[in-house]
């Protein structure tokens, strides 16, 4: 039987969005290892649209169901209809959506909260025994749905190819466990099924980002 | 030395812009090969901008460069500011955007003409004697700016594998040699540097396309 896996989507773009190659090469992967993939996206306004050319938002307002569909091409569902019951696991791609329109942490960073449909379907995820695999700035959702859960979000000292490190010291503060891992390893939780990678939190080439989400793949698929 | 290779972009998404994964797929192999990547798009306005969930083109207005940026990570240039000189290959992922932004292509069919300044750069990659490669729809592009070449989009005879068989029909009448391919296989014109792969005019699981690319990105690097 083929895997059957989720995979949420927050928009179409880095800055604003889902990072585009996180997404494409989860697809990738799920579909190199025969698994069935349904990817939802919550049909809600964009926190802002960036002007991707300037890295600065403007005033225009775009859906963030819509924007997936970009990625998605054409083959997305609203989040609020996702039946856990019918998936065996779950993958979130980071992108800076992530944190503007499936959480605010961009805005409010540890005092951040989860909106709340995504929250209930990684708690049901989660509930359900079901792994979770989650990348770049996506296990910020994990340390609020999964309190205590280890993860890791690549280094916690900042340099130039470790730009973010601030979040895995977050994470820590937050009370989860924070792993050090490089971009073509990832860490697993197994007492909660979750498995997190650094993907683009490293600054480096895009086959790396590419190979590391493999494994992150390779490894939920394992958990399923 | 490494490869220097030019990616010209469409705009983001399938319906209207370039097909995300392959451009994503291109960046991927182009890295893992070493080559160094420079990503240019036209900044001009899109010719409609296409709800994704429906399919559908709305009345909102997008810039070509702007979007295209969503794939590029923001490190996106100007088309009118490439220099030929300074490249070894291009290579051009495919999407409508091809048909819409870098040609007429979706609106004229075979009375289409490519757009003067994307004409100049293929002409003049050509010229150079570097090669070039193009996937999915936009060999229509070679066609008319490398009148006589050989090319595939795929296959020529329609089917749920190919439902977008008319294109080769059209290449022949157009003057070209097209030749049926499947979506892992590329054809290369050695005469013309170019080399051609079907991409998601096969209606196949994702990983294929990307196999498929990774043929194409070799084939153009060893003729670089």
């Amino acid at each position: 039987m083929a895997k059957r896996v989720a995979v949420i989507l927050s928009g179409c773009g880095v800055y604003d969005g889902t990072e585009v190659h996180e997404a494409s090469a989860v697809m990738v992967h799920l579909s190199r290892a025969g698994a069935k993939v349904q990817m939802f996206a919550p049909d809600v306004e964009m926190m802002h649209v960036v002007n991707h050319c300037e890295g600065k938002p403007g005033t225009e307002k775009r859906n963030v169901l819509q924007e997936s569909a970009r990625i998605a091409r054409g083959e997305v569902t609203d989040l609020a209809k996702l039946d856990v019951g019918a998936l065996d696991a779950l993958i979130i791609p980071g992108g800076f959506g992530v944190a503007k329109n499936l959480s605010d942490w961009a805005t409010k960073g540890k005092e951040y909260s989860v909106k709340p449909e995504v929250e209930k379907v990684i708690k049901a995820f989660h509930q359900a025994k079901k792994p979770i695999g989650m990348c770049c700035i996506s296990p910020v959702l994990a340390a609020k749905a999964i309190p205590g859960c280890e993860l890791t979000v690549g280094h916690d000292t900042e340099c130039d190819k470790w730009p973010y490190a601030q979040v895995a010291k977050a994470m820590s503060e937050l009370g989860c466990k924070h792993l050090n891992k490089n971009v073509g390893e990832v860490h697993v939780d197994s007492k909660n099924k979750l498995v997190t990678t650094s993907a683009f939190m490293c600054n480096t080439a895009i086959h790396e980002v590419f190979d590391g989400l493999g494994v992150m793949v390779k490894e939920v698929l394992k958990l399923a």
